[in-house]
């Protein structure tokens, strides 16, 4: 349950917050509410919403208080006694409003730290600190960084010589940058982020036994509004650098292969593998555990569902699923015939079986 | 190999082991070991274990010292020249046993340190630290964090502001715990653990150009007993936690998204990805490289293979597998009818196709 | 880009070049690069390669200065104004050259630390360090422990109790190694690596509530010549070593279980992982986000494709592909009758369905 802090007393009362997501009250409008929850766990002062029917149907039995409901989501018979429902254009938006009023209203509900240099951080002397950075204990910067203004370094975040770390960035405690790379503004990267570790290139021995590794002299780079999950990785390029572009979004336990060039506002969902010199378009939509080969080219505005094996390039527009991916209708049509299979096997041995 | 230290010499023989392990001794009951190691690797001075058929024909050629052996398994002709077979009700329980008391006697196997504040861990003033506490150098707690007794915290670990820490809990070197989250009694964190880093959520931008940050103001509430593998990542809830139930493992590199509700003694495997919102019910077994889709509810005493992509409910104590994921025993049929397609295909060529 | 430094002047023109690499120009000898770049983002002063006939056809048109382009491949007619070809027998062979003649010559492209303890690191006075180690600030090294000589620990590193580095190692930051692990010689370990975390094994609690751990007593061998990628975990054995040979290559976030036995020269691709006790032979190549089983013997030389599933043993030699895997030729065929089945679909209903 996240407490409700909205910054005035009246906007924990259904009227209130009514006023603040646009909204028309029913049932009673001096009902109240602390907590957020959804609304399978909402109990007794907790605010929840209702976007379509299939969660319509708890709010008779909800001991929930208030509920922010999609206009012309039928939610039967229920007792307006100290509770009330919100009729807003749609839930989920008015909810992420409510989310954005409690945290702008709620200073402590986020942990910020105020600015300043914590004398226990390592700070060579050779690197630029812009104005307003805070930067935590334990944290190690190298030779020749520059830290933009108003940028967060949490403790124990290590960047190495020469990286470019933009304003307002927020690194989160255990990031590693490794040395060259470069941070756009107002991105964000959680905790246990790895950006610009070698690439996974080798090359056969001229001894003729195992491999030997090929350097890695490239960077990474990333644009701005870009945020990285937890744990993710980005390994620089053999030459020339990883990019990733401005406003994309990479989930937790990801891993771009070296001199990938992922586009603008590409959204990259959790456990997914991006192998080398790959490219992926802007706008395009990358479900959780895909994998693309590397040297593919993605094209703009794709989607690409959950768990694909993508071993081909694929063009603008297209949504693709499977393994190995297909153009995701096709993927359906094989999936629809391959369910029929085990009736059929019977008739289809007797059919074709030479035996 | 790991040595033998069970507290008293005597333990070192195929005797002294049988004592402990409720066993009969056939062969040299002096015959000692002080290692173990599985059959396939095991050398003289080594204990080993049989449990089945397939491991007992190494048996005879084996210098393995001593074994235990499950009753009823046929070795074959061996020399008992300085060598001992103890024979258990089950060989692999027995092992644990072994394991177990070698732990409890030999303190110095596994790392622990004392209690103590290290004076260069970083702690916030406001923070409450019960009595018993280890945290080591460069560690940083903050404000108003609450450390339970007898738990350990391990160098490079950052527990942001407001979170509570249970009773005899071990965070391994460099967790990262963010603010507001709650780690039960007892439970065990490995190295690079991330907990309660923001989910992945975004709205389209107003501007109509890319996406921007839904605000996750909720929190992980980790239970009892919980254990949890090096770099994983739990994310904390929109509103509302992120729960893992009591007693529930999950292994290395998992990622739990935001609201997502696990169970009691909920298993799950290595490299799994659970998206946001999803519930798993008690008991239930989830294989490795497992991906379950957002919004789902699997039930308890649930088993789903490893690698199974899962995008619809699944009842209480179904088998599921496959990618789309099914029940388990249909995904079977499926392959049996698919591994005959290849030499049916001629014929179904002649049959069908209609160029 | 990446700097082009080969420690003399004469190395930027494409004549210089020439001499480096074994090759011969065409076009204008004096024609210079300063950088290095894929031929489709190189610009005017950038050195690229063409290894195909895929990206011959880009040079043309291209404003890349220098190209070194494998014998025989035709370029089609382009202009020499400023511009050089140096022909060579294998053009992405000629490339590492360049980036390894680079990487000697340019000391600072990659930060190596001055060997040197940093005041700010916490060394166990029971540890062993050798000669020209160098210690970063916030490592924390247990009791017992030995680093061989040339070996650098970064910053935030933690080494558990009774471990053994090698010579000439590198550990990136935030990399954790478990007590009594062994790391060989001029192995190295990207950042966020954990080393010897617990493994995953329950058994049935006695309550015959949930589950209780099973002791984890052995360690992690890692041989010489290896290289970890970031936030890749491996196990330590239950009891005995979990081991990985020398020059094996681990990318990022792979996941190795509890005794499993790594060959040597094994190449192990992203987001893979490797459950409990399988054994992986000499030479081996594993694609990205493959999972093996447990308790598997995968033979030397092997082949297995990106996100192949594997659930049996795999004889030495073989080439294995698909989920669940099976031999890459057979799953080629199986998806070669299944690309036909949408357009199938229809007569195999008229002649199959029962209804």
């Amino acid at each position: 349950m996240s407490e409700l802090g909205l910054g005035v007393e009246s906007a924990r009362t259904a009227d209130g917050i009514a006023l603040l997501v646009d909204g028309e009250v029913e049932g009673d409008g001096d009902a109240s509410a602390s907590g957020i929850e959804a609304i399978d766990h909402a109990g007794e002062g907790d605010l929840t919403f209702i976007g379509d029917a299939r969660h319509a149907r708890f709010w008779a039995t909800s001991s929930a208080s208030v509920a922010l409901v999609t206009r012309g989501i039928d939610l039967g018979d229920w007792s307006a006694d100290g509770r009330a429902v919100i009729r807003v254009k749609d839930a989920d938006q008015a909810m992420i409003q409510v989310l954005e009023l409690v945290e702008s209203a709620a200073a402590d509900i986020v942990e910020r730290p105020e600015p300043g240099i914590d004398p226990d951080a390592r700070i060579d002397p050779t690197a630029t600190i812009e104005g307003d950075v805070a930067i935590g204990p334990f944290a190690v910067i190298g030779a020749r960084c520059r830290i933009g203004s108003g940028s967060v370094v949490e403790s124990g975040v290590r960047i190495y010589s020469d990286a470019t770390i933009g304003s307002d960035v927020h690194l989160h405690a255990g990031v590693v940058i490794r040395e060259r790379c470069v941070i756009g503004d107002r991105s964000i990267l959680h905790g246990g982020v790895v950006i610009g570790s070698d690439g996974f290139g080798y090359r056969p021995d001229p001894s003729g036994k195992g491999t030997r590794k090929i350097p890695h002299l490239g960077n990474v780079e990333i644009g701005t509004d870009v945020e990285i999950g937890a744990n993710s990785c980005i390994d620089r390029g053999k030459f020339g650098p990883t990019i990733i572009g401005e406003g994309s979004k990479i989930d937790n336990l990801c891993q771009i292969g070296h001199n990938a060039k992922i586009g603008r506002c590409v959204l990259i969902s959790g456990l997914t593998g991006i192998a080398g010199s790959t490219s992926v378009g802007d706008g395009t939509l990358i479900g959780g555990g895909v994998g693309l080969s590397d040297h593919l080219r993605i094209g703009a505005g794709c989607q690409i569902a959950g768990r694909s094996g993508v071993m081909n390039d694929i063009p603008d527009g297209e949504t693709w699923a499977g393994m190995p991916a297909k153009e995701a209708r096709i993927a359906m049509k094989e999936q629809a015939v391959i369910r029929r299979l085990p009736e059929w096997s019977k008739r289809l041995k007797e059919l074709l079986d030479p035996r």
